[in-house]
This record gives C-alpha cells, sequence and structure tokens, in this order.
C-alpha cells in the first residue's frame, strides 16, 4: 500500500468508526447526513439535500412522529438548526463534481441507515474491542452501511484530488433507509439520477470473501413490502353480534395470502413477519396489523404478487365488514446489469489494491432498492453495474456482525474510483 | 273403537300404505298430488292447484329439470296430462269444504314429501313384512309424511260426511317438499292462507311415545338453507397466474363461514354439509359447489346468521377474483303458538280415542316449515297451534322408521277432527 | 335511615373510598389485603392468609414476576415485611368469627381486584368531585369490587357487634383476582368453605336498578380462559426451509378454533381476544402467543370446548411442527342456587333498608367465579345463593363506572346481614 | 424419403391409427400391450410381461377394481385369457433383442397409456377426417402416446432388420401410466434397467415445431401426486358434539397445504385439484377426499414439500380428531442428462431424415416419469438423454390434439434408430 493510499485508508476508517457509533435508522439519519454533507462541502462538492433528493410523493416507510423524534435527537447532537431546515425533514444528500470538462455523469450510491439490532457486548467483537461499538441502544450498523458511506466519503475526497485527471461530472448518491427497500424509490423518483451516463453500487460481505470483489450481472428478487392493518368493530365478546373482529379478518387474510398461488415464469414468495391484534381475551379485536411482503423472480412476477395482496385484502376487509389500510413501505425490483458497465467494475476490480480474486457473483434471493435506481438510470440510457467487496463475517443482520474495515474498505474504494477512472478519466 | 271410527281407520291405513308405496320427493310429488286432488274432489272439496296454492317467485329448492323428469314418471304412471296441465308444474294442493254457514277458516296443514333413502330390506320391517314397501329405489317415507297425507285425507272424509254440523269454512293443506324447509314458504306466498281463522299442523313420532299427544307452544330453531357455487377461471396447474382457484376460495369461504361470530340472545349454527371442486388434481379448478345451512333459537338469529353468510361469501368472491352463485334453498322460523289454539288441540286431545297421554312438548332443537305458515295465519291474526302424535321408531330420517299406522294414524286423525270439531262447530 | 345504620353507611363510604385511590390487580392485592386483615383482627375476626385460604397447585392467572413487583410496592406503600411473609406471596384472606354455640357455618364472598382500565378525568366523575380517585394509572374499580370489599367489612363489624345474638360461624371470604375467574378455584380448592353450610354470594350494579336487588336462581356461561404461546424455528425468509413459523400456526389455529362444533344442549361460544406473533417483516416467526376463552352453557358443554380447544392446538402444532404451551388462565362453572338459600335472600332482601324492590333475576351470559365457590359448597352439601343489588352506570369495564355508594353499599349490605340473621340468628 | 423408409412411415402411422382407436388409460393398457407384446415376438424379440417389467410393491394410482374390468374388456376384444394370465394384470412390457456379439445394453421407452379426455368432434380435426377417431368415449391419445408407442415398434422393426449391424443388446420399454407419472417408478423398481448403458427418451409435441428436434440436457420439475382421505364421525348437524367433520378438516387442510413455505433453492408448488366431501347439508360429513400434488425445482426441494403434505395431514388429522389416508399416487424427479447420451441424439437428430432444426430445449415446468427410469439407470452407470420431436398442436391434453403422424413419426423414429446405430453400431 502506497503511503498516499494508507493516508485514504486511516481516513475511511475513522470515519467508519465515527459512524458506527452514531447508527440511525432510516428516514432518521440527521446526524449522518449532516455528517457526509458537512464534509462534501469541504470537498468541493455541491449538496442537494432534502426534497432534491428524496420525492416526498414516492416516500415509502417514512412515520413522521419518528422523524420529529430524530430531529430533536440530532438538534440535541449539535446538528444545526439550518442543516435541518435545509433537509425538509428528508434525509440523504447527493454530492455533485462537476469538472467543467465535457464528458459522462458517473454516479455512485451509498447507502447509510443502520439496522433496529442490538451490537453485540462479546468483548472480542472488534468494536468493543477497539472502543467504538454503538452508542445507541437497539441500533447497530450490522449491515455495514457504516462502511459503504465510508468508502462513499474516501471516494468524494480521491475525485475531488483527482479532479484535474477527470472530465464531466461525478455524483456521489448517499441513499437513506435502504433496509426495508424504501429510500431508494424516491430518490429516484427526486430525478437526481435522469442525468446518469455510468452507475455503480455495492454491498460489503453478502457471499464475497475477504480480498474478494464479486461483480454481479443480474440478480435480486423483486419485492413489495407491506403493512396492513384492519380497522373492526370492537365490542364485549358476550355480545359479539356489536362486533366485527379485526382480528379474525387478520387471521383468515394470513391463510388466504400464505396461499397465494405461484407463477409459472420463476420463483413467487409471500411472507407475513408480523401480527398484532386484539386487547383483551374477552373483547372483539377492533385493530389488526400485519407485516407482509412479497417477492418474484422478476419484476412482472412480484406485481402480480403485490396486485393479488391488494385483491384479497379488499376481499376479505368486505367478507368481515371491516375497514383497512393497505400501505407500501418498501420497493425493489430485480437487478440486470449492462455488460458495458460490468466490464468497467470488473477491470477496475482487478487492478484494484488489496483485491485478492475477482469472480461473477449473482444473488438469486434477496432484494436491494439500488435496484430502483438502476432502472431509472436504465430507463433514460445510462449504463449501470453493481458488486460486493467481501468481509469475514458470520451473517448480515446479526448482533456480531463486522467488516474488519482497515482491510476491506480499500477494496471498495478501490473499485469505485477505478470505475470513475475508467468512465471519467482524461484520455492522455 | 267405534265400527264408523274403524271404517275410518281402514282407509287411513289402506291410503297411507299406497302411498308408501310410491314415495316421492319434494316438489315431483305429482302421483301424490293427483291421488289428493281426486280423493278431495270425490270428497266434495274444491280443490286449488298449482300457482293458486304455490307462489312461483317464493319456490326454494326446486330442480326445473328433476320436475321434468317426475310428470313424465308421473305420466307413465297414469296421471293424466289435463292434472299435469293443471298443476303448472307445481306439486301440492288445497281443499276446501264451505258449509256455507257463517264460521271461522280452520286450516289444518299436511305434507306429503318423502326422503331419498332407500328402506330398509330388514324382512321384519312391518312395510316387508306386508308388502307395502317402497317401490322406488333409494327413496322412502321414513318421516312419516305418508302417514300425514293419510290423516289428511281421513279428516276430510270425516269433514265431509259431518258437515251438516260445521259451520264456516275448512281448508285441508297439503303440502309439498317439507325436507328441507322448502315448500311452506311458497304456499304461505300465495295468500291461501291469509283468512285462516284457526290453524293446526303436526308431525308423527319426533318425541312423544306411542299413544301419546304432545301439544307445542314454543320451539323449533329458525333455518335458512344455502347452495354456493363459486365460478373461477380453471387453468393448468403449471401457470396458475392464468386461473382463479374456486377450490381455493371454497375452501377459505368454510373456514370462514365455520367461523362467524354468535348472537347473545341465543344459539346460532353453520353447517356446511357438502363441498365438490375440482376435476383433475393438476387442473386449477374452475368451479365449486357447497351446501350450507344456518339456524338460530330466533328468526332474528337466523337472519343475521343470514345475512353474514351473504356479506361473506362477498367478500371471498371478490377476495379470489372468483364469481358466485347464492341461492336460498329452503326457510324455516321459529314457532310461537297462540294459547287458545294450543288449549283447543289439548282439549281435542284429551277427548280422542287413543291418547293415553297428553303432555307438553317444545321441540328445542331441530326446524319444521309449517312455521313459515304459520307466520303468515299470524301476521293476518289467525291463532296456530302445532302437536305431535307419537309412535315407536328408532329415529327418524333413518331406513327402518316406521309407524304403526293401524294404532298411530287414528290419533292424528282424532286430534284434527275434535280441532275442527272444536272451531267449527255448530253450537246446539 | 336509623343512626346506627347512618355510622354504617359512613364506615363503607370511607372504606370503599380508601379502596378506590389504591385499586390492586388480581394477585397483587397485598395493600388491600392488609388492610382488610388488619380490620377483621380489630373486629376480632380469626385471620386466614396465603395457603391457608389459597391452593397453590389451582391457581392460574399468576404472574411470579408481577407478584415479586407489587410486594415491592406494598412494602414501599407501608405493609409490614412480617404481613408480606405471612401471605407467602398469596393474596386474599378470610375472617371467621365463631360465637362458640352450636350452629351452622355461614360464608358470604367479596372479591378485591381491580381492571387494568384507567379511571376517566371526567370532572363531573364522582371519585373525581369528591377527590378519590384511583392513584395508580392504568388502573381503577371499574367492576366495584372496592363496593364489594367495604360491605364485606361492613357486614364483619355487624357480625361482630352483633355476635351475641349469633350462633354457629360467620366465614367472610376476601376473594383475589376475581377478574379472568382466576382465583376462586384455588380459593375452593384450599379447603376453607368445605364446612361451609349457608353460602351467599353478589354483585353490584349488573341489570339490577338503584335500590334494587335481583336474586338469581340460576345462570352464568361456565368459562374457560387460555393462553396458548407457539413456540416455533425462527429463519430469515428468504429460506423458509429452515423455519417453522409460530405465526402461520397460530393463524390456521384461530380459523380451526374460530370454527369449532357447537353442542345441541346450548350455546357454546369461542373468543380469540390477542393475538401478537413476529418480529421483522422478514424474519419467518419463531414465537406467538394467543389469548382466548371458551363459554358453555352448561358446565358439561363448557369442558366440551375446553377439551376441543386442546385436541385442537395440539393438532395443529404437530401440522406446523412447533412445540406449545396451553395454560389455563381462569375458569368458571354455572350457577344453579339451593331455593332454602335463594328464599333467605329474597326474604332478606325484602325487608333490608333502602331496598325499593326485589325481583328475579338469572344471568343469561357472563361468567363468575364465584361459582368455582358454589360448586365446591353445594358438593359438601350447603346451600348457595347470588344475588345483585343495583346501581346507576353505563357499563361495567368502563372508564366512567361509579356505585354511588352511600346509597348502593347499604343494600348490599343489608342484605348480607340479613341473611346472616336468617341462617344464624339465636332463636328467642 | 426412400422407398424402404416410406414403408417404415407407412407402418408407424397404420400402428398409430390402430392405437388411436383404441385408447387405455394408464395401468389398463391390456389391448395394447397385447398389440405390442405381439409385434415384438414376430420381430424376433424377447418379451417381458407383469411382475417382470413392474415391482408391484412400487406401483401408485392403479385401482384394482377398474383392472379387473378393463381385462374383461380387453377379453371382449378378443386378448386371450393366456395372455391376460401372463401379466398378472400388470399392463407394459420390455422387448429384448439380443445381437449375441459383446456390446452395450441400449434402453429407450415408450409410454403407452391414454387420457380421459373425450375427443373432439370437430371434422376437421385429422383422426375424425381420415376415420380413425378413438372408438371409446370420454377417452383419447390426446398427449401422443399412441405416436411413442407406433416410433417403438418402428424402431423394433428396424433393429430386428438391422441386428445383423448391432453390438450387445436393445431393450424396448413400453411403459404404462405415465399420465399422473404413475408407471415409470414400478418399471424402474423391477430392475429391468439395472444393466442399461445407454439410455433415450422422447416426447412427440411440446414446444418444438414441425420438423424440429429439442434436445434436453436438463430440465422438469419433481413432484409427487397424493390421494387423501379423511374419515370422521358423521352425524346429524342438531348434535355436532357427536361428530367428527372430514369436511372441516379437508378445508382446514387445503389452506394449510396451500400456505406451506417455499425453498430457498428454487420454485415450489402445491396445488389442491378436487375436494369432495359430505352428502347432506344438515348432516356433518364423514367423508372428505382430495387430490392434489406438490413440485419442486429438485428432487431435493420435492421431497422436502412432500415430506411437509404427511406432516401437515397428520397433525390436522389430529386436530379435527378424524383419520386418514394419504397415498401417493405418482412420482418424478427432475431430469438432468449426461453429456454424451445428449451429444449422441443431437447428432442422430442432425443426421435423421425430415428433421429441419436441431435445438436445445430444457422444460421448466411440467413433470415426466421417465426421469424415474433415468434416475435408476444414471444411479448404475448409464447415461442417459431426453428430447422432443416435434409437430403442429393447439396444447397437449386437449380435445384436438393432434400429431400429423406422417411427418411427425418419421423424425421421432429417426433419432431413435440414429441414436442406436451410434451407440451399439458395429465398428466397420
Amino acid at each position: 500500500m502506497t503511503e498516499h493510499t494508507a493516508d485514504y485508508v486511516e481516513g475511511m476508517v475513522a470515519d467508519r468508526r465515527r459512524l458506527h457509533r452514531r447508527p440511525e435508522e432510516g428516514w432518521l439519519e440527521f446526524e449522518t447526513t449532516y455528517f457526509i454533507a458537512e464534509r462534501l462541502r469541504s470537498l468541493g462538492f455541491e449538496v442537494r439535500l432534502g426534497t432534491d433528493v428524496i420525492c416526498p410523493e414516492a416516500v415509502m416507510g417514512r412515520d413522521p412522529a419518528a422523524v420529529e423524534k430524530a430531529m430533536e435527537r440530532a438538534r440535541a447532537a449539535g446538528v444545526p438548526q439550518d442543516f435541518l431546515d435545509e433537509t425538509k425533514g428528508f434525509t440523504g444528500c447527493a454530492g455533485i463534481l462537476s469538472t467543467g470538462r465535457p464528458g459522462p455523469v458517473t454516479a455512485l450510491r451509498f447507502d447509510i441507515d443502520c439496522l433496529p439490532i442490538a451490537e453485540t457486548d462479546d468483548p472480542d467483537h472488534e468494536p468493543n474491542r477497539e472502543h467504538y461499538a454503538s452508542e445507541v441502544p437497539g441500533l447497530s450498523h450490522a449491515c455495514g452501511h457504516d462502511g459503504h458511506t465510508a468508502v462513499g466519503l474516501g471516494t468524494a475526497r480521491w475525485a475531488s484530488e483527482n479532479a484535474d485527471r477527470l472530465t464531466g461530472t461525478v455524483k456521489l448518491l448517499f441513499q437513506p433507509a435502504e433496509e426495508g427497500v424504501r429510500g431508494a424509490a424516491a430518490m429516484a423518483a427526486s430525478g437526481i439520477v435522469d442525468d446518469v451516463d455510468w452507475f455503480a453500487g455495492a454491498h460489503v460481505g453478502c457471499g464475497a470473501a475477504p480480498g474478494q470483489v464479486g461483480v454481479s450481472h443480474e440478480g435480486y428478487l423483486a419485492t413489495t413490502k407491506f403493512d396492513l392493518e384492519y380497522f373492526g368493530t370492537p365490542c364485549a365478546a358476550g355480545s359479539p353480534e356489536n362486533g366485527h373482529s379485526a382480528l379474525m379478518c387478520a387471521c383468515a387474510t394470513v391463510m388466504t395470502l400464505g396461499s397465494l398461488p405461484g407463477h409459472s415464469k420463476g420463483i413467487t414468495r409471500v411472507q407475513i413477519g408480523r401480527i398484532v391484534s386484539g386487547t383483551g381475551r374477552n373483547i372483539v379485536a377492533g385493530h389488526a396489523f400485519l407485516a407482509l411482503e412479497v417477492r418474484g423472480e422478476t419484476t412482472e412476477i412480484n406485481d402480480y404478487m403485490a396486485k393479488n395482496v391488494e385483491t384479497t385484502v379488499k376481499g376479505m376487509a368486505a367478507a368481515y365488514e371491516v375497514d383497512y389500510r393497505l400501505t407500501r413501505m418498501g420497493e425493489a425490483v430485480t437487478y440486470k446489469g449492462d455488460e458495458e458497465a460490468v466490464e468497467l467494475v470488473k477491470d477496475a476490480a482487478r487492478h484494484a489494491e488489496g483485491v485478492t480474486s475477482v469472480v461473477d457473483m449473482n444473488a438469486k434471493v434477496g432484494s436491494e432498492d439500488c435496484t430502483m435506481l438502476i432502472r431509472r438510470i436504465q430507463a433514460h440510457g445510462g449504463k449501470c453495474a453493481f458488486f460486493y467487496f467481501g468481509c469475514r463475517h458470520h451473517g448480515h443482520h446479526k448482533p456480531d456482525f463486522d467488516i474488519q474495515d482497515r482491510t476491506t474498505l480499500p477494496v471498495g474504494w478501490g473499485v469505485f474510483t477505478g470505475f470513475i477512472e475508467r468512465t471519467n478519466g482524461r484520455k492522455a
């Protein structure tokens, strides 16, 4: 590692640990957004915030009351009121570096939110050993988005320091609320990526080994996340004719959704993850809540499943004489990379420091809302790719998830900066 | 027994055995109706037939194709075409005997249909021993309506022979399709009982012992019978997205109907007795059939249940994107006798030949569509009663049901004729 | 009202308001029990506590952790450690007054627990207007057991002051945990009522008007309360083959329990009041909780329903490959009074001060665990009765439930003391 | 086409039309088997019949009563009793031609059963136009197995006439009961293919165009077919406590089976195609029948699904207190060809007369029980391939399915005989 590179690494590690201490859940990343925006501005980026990068109408899974509290919390933690006003309550930002020279627009995406998972207190867990564990009870960066953000900031610094060698525009997207696949749709709908020619996104870990870069050609299941509420008529159990049980409707709905037909074109999934209904044992339940999701091997199949959910819920509510509210809480589509972009990523990976192997790696399961940005970019003719940079871990979304930042972050950073070199580098 | 009475008994026994040999199911009683009508006319009764006694719009559970075949069968058995024309395809009749003297209108009701139950071939079964068993495979009078009809004809003869001693009008109703509680609603809707002042109905057997008359003050569950069909979209199982399974909708409906809420005011019942859906194992089913019924301790409760069925079915069809047809196949309400009429029945029973005991007997379960006639009569101010005349049996609707006609029929006949004496007898 | 009586009334009103301020839920009534026991001892009663009146093996619906916290809270509120030790953690007590003269054992029962219902803050609500509203957030005596307890203490004073005029033994049962019909079974199982010859219990309000005493001959539905837990195998939704969903099992169970067959002998009920299952949307749920109850018009019918619950749950757990825990949380049977005792209550009511009418009043719905004590007493040959003393209210278990103590309590007290006079009064 | 080939074609067309007239369902193909066996013997083949080719213990979906009737029918149609005795009631046969020269054992498989689908009466349908339509009401060769059989007999003739040019052994398998994937498992279990070195199977039509040969490398879903019966306790609906409803259990089972979890490794399917339960509307159903199937993208996934069916059914029966019988009615696994064999098929296809194109064609849906034979052969080290030879049609299992025999059969025959030339041809 060159001394210069080592300096980048130290910077990214420090940033990542700073972020790791202050995890924030999706749509609530005000401290994180402030930290990113300040840095980008200090590096000469133009920063776009709030409704410039988030289309409010397309926002899913955002709780205004929780946002209020998060803004208060951020204020208490030193985020200036002016900045909070700029966000208009919407987290995330885009940093734009224009070289002034003709050339393509290249966008990279880094997601910034954490998970509602308490970090392990195992003293061997590196964040504990090196004293940068989450300070927030019940929250942690158990999916590595702290690392993503740090790589994004490292890439920003590189672009800033190498602007003379570049043409066109570099656009760094710091996306909120990837968990639950909530944030990307609103960022895409804002139009912020409509001028993008080249795009790359990435995830740390997944199936990639330490030092390995997995280049993805296609994959992910399309998915739609729903919250469902039924509003019945509560009554004393002794006079059941006075009520309409939201609980019975919810359970019947679970059975019907669970048995939705599949699709000849590929995998389908329905998963009901949570149900809460009723108060006392002898009260006919007036309210029921369900959290569920559908997935499909293609976007078309997922749309079919989502439509079936809507039809089912409407019919069941009528059958049980209850009202309902069915809310889309998140959405992602499938990924199909553009070979030109994928090849550039692969080439960048082959030449990046710290990379020990480059392989093809197509995720057949799981979902990633980066696909919502990619779909928008491809619709405008942009070329997109996605890759993985590996680390050693026992599973994402686990209390002991860790990424070995000092060796892992440089790999991601190496690929992203190499990608920019290849798309926007000045020809000699 | 006087010689004169003995002659009545012989006549009723002969008639009952004649009818027992030729059982006919509900709405198909053309031979039976012809037999009754001929007799009534020979006794000087005015006979009303077809749509004069049956309101077609109120008919439930009648299959036109089966009626066609029954009429053919009746024709082959010697029923004249003219008579069949008179019926307009609707069985049952009313015999009216007007004394010409002012006085009340008294109606009695006798139901005439059989059951789709094959009679036992046990040689000890009296109809076998005495050679008058059912000649029709699969059908028999396993509920004793042959006895009811014979008692009705015996009562007709008595009224005819005693017309000089009577005032007002005697109206004998021979009602089709009591099984499945189908026929009474249409007879009531015809208006044939709208002028009735006094009314009595009866059933042989039930909980009454031989020689015993049970006088009923109230009872029966109200009930509605439904046939339900779902019409989905069949398709090959390999491409389930092309279909909508009527089978899945039917099974989900069963679970929802089965778990309909009860009612604080009394007993409710839902019973799904039959389901048939689907063709091949690997074909998504395009059609489903269900036969079901609801009951309630009061008519109001039954209406609540029936409405819930309708709401449920409509909603489930929407949830599963199938069409449906929900048809009322039968209906009965609860019974609440008028004490004036009940007392007359009780008094008649106390004085009838062959009666060994008279008790109060209120049926808490089961349903009887005589209640539909009673409701109509009471709505016009008439006074109604219902009673049981006992026999020895091992259960109604069993292949070996029998009524010991020679001793049982005179009891029913005695009460009915005694009732007329008390309502329409000329004062000395 | 005599001056003497007025003094009793003032005492009961003061006691009731004291208790009203400090409501305690079932099995947690340590302050209440201490208050009662101290008073009984001061009046010369022998007091039985803890496992002398509660059989631990028969206890239902008691959470040891909540008991621990309640004992701490009681300690903080001034209940001596010695007393808490005496209770062995079980609330409730019996006060025994032996006259030393031969005579019957007469027991009266007063239930003492409150409800988890926040009292209204309506300034017109009497406890607010007169400043004795519940001091405990979320808890209140919304079912009038504070009044029951006060009447019990007034009756204790009366018995103590009139001991010379009595024979035999007076046994006052202050029963914990009536809500959820939890406490009586354990009190019955302790044997404390096995020598009882005469018994009376009562409830304030219900269908009785102010000044009215409703004397009950029979009634109440038998009931069993269940908590049900399923323990599945959680897993990521992407690999459903690794898990067994407790949520799916719970919902299927709801549909099957909801559709349990009824019973020809009378009303049945199944009510699932609460379901909670699952964590995240994309996690197959490892745990599910359900709160449910069954009822039957007779104890036999209720037993049939409870057995069906057990069979169903066991089978469903097997079908879904999950473990389960089904716990009886409460139980009550039906009530059939002994006419000798009912007549004594009626006679006492007719002669009690403040009673404006005495009527027969048989509850057809609802459940009351006093029936568990009555069943035990009747099994040993004792004679039992139950009555209501009315008040003006808008529904039990409502935030604004109130009893107008000054006029209502004397009625209950008058009947209870009159009952003792009739069973244990010395003949002149 | 050479004159010699033309003679083969005429023979196959005549055979196919002969077979088309007399369609026989699976396990009932006695006339067909006799026709094949006679021919094979006339061509010098050793013929194996009955339990030599069918392992009775492994037979699925065979109704002994239907077999009895089919043997009677065959007898009436001229099949000698001696032959029927040889079959021991099991249809299908193997023809073995041993060249006497060392060399591989090569097996080809032809399925022989028809479908319960009435042939169209459209006069333009070729079998109608040329007067060889099915003579059996309700049955027809709507899946082209008549063509398969004819190709098998043509191949037998070719092998017989070219025996001098061959080494080793040619084994022609005429398999019964492919519809419902019933027959192959029992043929495999008989051991008849345990010495096979090379194997090819084929299907007419599917996705292949006329003149096209589709060579398959992998595909088909694994599947298990089940019949399920529940045996409850019937009773009158008025006394539901006396019964246990098989209908309710069946419907609950449908909901649970319908909502079985999927599998991360690939597609799963559950399909309930038929349900029949109950007799009368007011009778609690004592019996229920369900026909269902599961499928999986791999054999492992299908086994997982089939095991889940077994667990579910056992648990549901316990929950509803009914007995059950779950019977495997058919089974097929997935197909993974051996490239050596697939290449030989491809090469044969490229050189066959009448073939206009050769393509790779891997079926992602549907099931084929040839896979059961292939699995057995591969387990013993044999090399297997499967291919399609196209025709013009509007869908298999349709009343108007047709294969244009004169041009289609030569293609299949050309590939099969070419395959034998390549595996068993004498080197010059």
